[in-house]
Parts: structure tokens; sequence; C-alpha cells
């Protein structure tokens, strides 16, 4: 399909015109977990999953037996100042090592029955140096935001995006600072394993690129161009997109919570059709989750990206979903109420 | 296989004699972990729960794919005391739900891709009112410790333990208050959902136990006699059986974990092939947890029982396998070092 936007101002335009949530369909899904042969609450948060999902997906049962995980891959010219622990070659290395299964996302992706696609986003063009100048060019960023909007295959019942990119926790942290104040070392973190030294140049990045950029942080399109990389903005396309086919998406790490972010204060309730699956071990996450007002669904320690504690929360949503659609009511089973 | 015990003190010399971790399996999965294809430490928890499985399961690469889901129902004669919010009938009714695949722990069971057996033991008696006399003779815990260890299959790799009891969260809380000490008040729980009045008969019921019983307290299989449920019995029987067969247990919620206490205060370490799948809303849970010195996997507010909390842990556990065992090394990616 031929995206409905092919400028930053449409792309705007489309945001402002995103779908809502089925009332109906959550209406009727919370009256018949009510009827479900459990005490009235007795599974938790799996309960309001479900009557949520059912409400995006517009039926009274939702399925989750059909996801995707989007892996988005992009180079960033900030990796040479020297913020990350691995070499900027890992970035390509990763994306041959998706595309031949061996990486955590395609052993998790496998396990909860996803189907796993890669998008390698001009590697050999790495964005600029966001702290000499913006990230992306609006092309640039139409590009990507529109890679990310193909992505998404419109029949698939939930959605994961992940990433890789070397530096790419300091374009997130530059993004998340520009949105939400606060200094720069408040947003940073030790990303694949970067020691105190490296913290110090990510922080250093983050406040030059903060001040390089100053008279365009007020638009959150522009703070993606002009801090962002390659697939942070493709990821924000495929949150969108999602949003377009009424896909609920499942967000995983600082990263993709940073795309996010640009979303929903470019357009307030874009990422209502979005859950946290998990809170990660990287410094501002669980920050920038209460920012998003998401209560994340795991925090088992991951820092890895890739759409991984995305991916790992699928299969929460899964057991949520199986219980809602599977069980007997108290009719049906013959069971005495309270 | 006839159980190597015919009565609580052959049962206390199989405690005695479990088998311990394979530490060799276990330094070699370690060795793996080390080369997999992402930063160190990135998996979180993930690394450490594949690391452990596989010293339990003796090979460098554990396996997830044949979890078993025992189930173990019983029926208290304390539920005379009006200690729950369901009548007792609800214990049967429920067996029939679990027996036509209409429950949570159906669902969860097939999501996960789990055999799920069923064991009723003896619903048409259950035990006696355990505020005036002891609930089970030596002979009928006998039977339920046996029942519970011949309910595991050997070939599964994993094991979740789960009940169905009206009244057993009663149960569960004076097992935990003899072992644990602190007051009935402390343990009880709204189980499946009973007001302040409830919540106070079972206080009540829980005090009555523990002076009836008072002199018989300091041995933790007389604890689990005197206070305990069938079902209650049967799961510790099956904890007991894994071990012999070192297959890992995922440990569900407050009864479940009740029983598994049980073992702990017989004999020391005899839950180190335990892992806590979950902490569930019952309010007691998380302080024994604490007591167990066991960290849960998910914290998502259930209080279902079943197995229901295990079930869904079984989706963690999965990942964590699917990564270790299946993903690359640095080497084999050709992917660079840090």
């Amino acid at each position: 399909m031929t995206p409905p936007f092919t400028s930053l101002d449409s792309f705007r335009a489309v945001l402002a015109a995103q779908p809502d949530v089925d009332t109906s369909a959550r209406t009727a899904a919370a009256a018949r977990n009510g009827q479900l042969t459990k005490p009235p609450g007795a599974l938790g948060r799996l309960e309001d999953l479900a009557i949520w999902l059912a409400g995006w997906q517009g039926r009274e049962k939702p399925k989750a037996d059909a996801p995707q995980v989007v892996i988005f891959a992009g180079n960033h010219g900030v990796a040479a100042r020297g913020v990350s622990a691995f070499p900027p070659e890992v970035t390509a290395q990763m994306v041959a090592n998706f595309r031949h299964g061996g990486a955590a996302i395609n052993q998790l992706s496998k396990a909860f029955g996803a189907a796993m696609t890669v998008h390698a986003l001009d590697l050999d063009h790495p964005t600029a140096d966001f702290t000499q100048s913006p990230a992306m060019t609006e092309a640039e960023l139409t590009k990507a935001l529109t890679t990310g909007w193909n992505a998404v295959d419109p029949q698939a019942d939930l959605l994961v995006t992940g990433e890789m990119g070397i530096g790419n926790t300091t374009s997130a942290a530059a993004i998340v600072a520009a949105l939400l104040g606060g200094a720069a070392e408040d947003w940073v973190g030790r990303g694949t394993g970067v020691d105190d030294h490296g913290l110090a140049r990510k922080a250093a990045a983050v406040h030059a690129g903060l001040a390089t950029h100053a008279a365009l942080l007020s638009d959150p399109l522009q703070v993606l161009r002009c801090l962002g990389g390659h697939e942070i903005a493709a990821m924000a396309g495929a949150i969108a997109r999602a949003r377009a086919e009424r896909i609920a998406v499942v967000l995983d790490g600082f990263i993709c919570c940073a795309a996010a972010l640009v979303l929903q204060r470019a357009r307030s309730g874009a990422l209502d059709h979005c859950l946290a699956g998990h809170v990660s071990a990287e410094a501002g996450h669980g920050r920038l989750l209460a920012a998003l007002d998401k209560q994340p669904l795991l925090n088992l320690g991951l820092r890895l990206g890739e759409g991984s504690g995305a991916a790992l929360a699928l299969g929460i949503v899964q057991g949520a979903v199986a219980c809602h659609s599977g069980m007997a009511t108290f009719a049906e089973a013959g069971v005495s109420g309270a």
C-alpha cells in the first residue's frame, strides 16, 4: 500500500486522523470476563489485558496467534564519538545474524510464533553526527518513517518493533531529554555496557546535541529529525501504521519507547494502542515509561534491544488471550457462583 | 514406579537422599552464555535462568518443550467454618471443568505446550476440620504424598504443581503460620474473595488450629498432617519426586508455596530445584517467597491458583531456554566483540 504521507506535514495529518478503540467490543469483552469460571479479578492484569486487546481488535474474543516482530537497523554518526562498547560495524554484522537466525530475537520470535522481518536502513549512510548538524534531512526522515509504515503486516494481530544500531541509546537519550527535559546525565545509560568514560562521552554528546538544535526542539518531529536515527524513525512509522490498522503494539525498551514518545508528543493519545512489554535495565527506561503512563508487564533486567523484551512479553499476552477467549463460563461449566 | 516410601519416616529418608545439581553442566552453560551474540548480561534474568536449568537438567543446552502441569484437588473440613466465598461443591465442579478443558489452567497449559493431568483426591472425604482434630491421619497423608509422587512424568523437562480446593488458603495460611511464626492475621488473605467477616473467620480458624496442634508443630511433616489438605500434601509429594528426577519446578502461588515450605523446613535445600513463577495478590505470598529466598519471575496480580501463575511463567522459561540453546556465538556469527 502507498503510505498516506509524503512529508512530515502529511505524516502529522495521519497522526491527527488516527482511529480509536472499539468501545462496544471492549464492553462485550468485559461482560464475558465477568462470566468466566474464576473468582472476579483472579487473573489480575491478564483480565485487563484481554479486554483492552478486544477493544483494539474490535472483537469480544481477541487473538494473539499471528504476532509480527519488525526489526529496524541503522547507523549513527554520533557513534564516532566513542559512545558504545561495540564498533559500528556490529550493526551490519548483527543484521546478518538476524537474517541467519542466530540472534536472541530470532529465538524469541520463534518461541512465541511471531513472523519476524528485518529492515536495514541505509547502513552505509549513517545519520549525521547530531552534535554538529541535524541527524537527518526531512527527506531522509520521511523515508525512514515510510520504511517503518510499510513494514507492518495489516494481517498481524500484535506488533513488536525492535531495533539494532550501534550508538542508538545515545540518540534515544537525546530525544528523551529534548522532549521530557532534565539533564543529559538523567537519560544516558550503559547501553551495551560502556564504562564511566563512555557514559561521560554519551552525556557530553547529548548535551551538545541539545545545544546545537535548541531552536527546533519544541516540535517532536524535528526532535526526531535532528537527534534520531533511521531505525528510531522507522519504529515511529511502524507504531503509527499499527494504529491505523488498529493493531496493538507491545513496546520494547528505552530506544523503542523514545520513538513512541515522539508520537505521543506529536499527538496526545497516539500510544493508546500500545502497552509496555517490559522495563529494561537501561537507566532511564522506568522514568520514560512513567512519562508515557505505561505499566510494564515484565521486569527481568533485560537491556538487549532487538525487541527482545517485548517479544518475551508476547507470551504473557498470549496467555491472557488464551484464558479470555478459551475459558468456559460458569453457566457452560455448571459451576456454582460465589 | 513404586514410590520409595510407605510412611512419613521413609518419606523423610527420601528427602535426605535427594540428588543435587550437576555443576559441570551448569559451568558449561555459563561458558556458552558468555559466547552468545549479545552484550554480557544483556538478557538479564533469562541468562541466570537458562544456566540454572542447565544444571538441573544436566546438559549445557537445557530444554523446555515438554513441561508438565499436575493439578491436585481436595476438600477441606475447615470449609464448613465459612472461610471461602464459594461453596465446597465447587471443588468437584471445577475438577469437571478441568477435565472438560474449560478452566484457566487448561488454556495456559495449551498455550505453552504443557501436558496437564488432574488428580482428584477423595473429594467425598474432606480432611477433618483442623480446628478440632488433625486434618489427616498418617496413612492419609502418606497416601496423598504418594499420589503426588506418582503424578510426575519422569520424561517432563519442567513441572508446575497446581491445586483446587475450597478452603485451602486457610489451610495454607495455618501451615505457613506454624512454620514461619507470626499471627494468624499475618498469613490469611482474601483467597477467592472473602469479605472482612470471612477474613476474620479465616484468622480465627488458623488461630484455633495452631492452638489445637501446638504440641506437634515443631515437625514440618506433622504440620502438614495436622493443618494441611490432600492436595497440598500431593503437591509436596510431586515437588519431591521432581527433585528425585532432577526436573525443575516452577512454583505457583500461596498454597503451592506453603506445600513447598514444608519440604524446605523438613530438609534444607529441598527447594533448590524450584523457582518462583510469580508473586500473587494473596496477602502473604510475597513474604512467603522471601522466606523461601525465591525471587518471582512475574508480578501480575494473579490470585487464582490452579498453577496458573506458574504456567504463565513457563513462557518466560521457554524464552530463556530458546535464547540460550538457540543463539549463535560471536564466532559462529562473525560478530565483533566489545
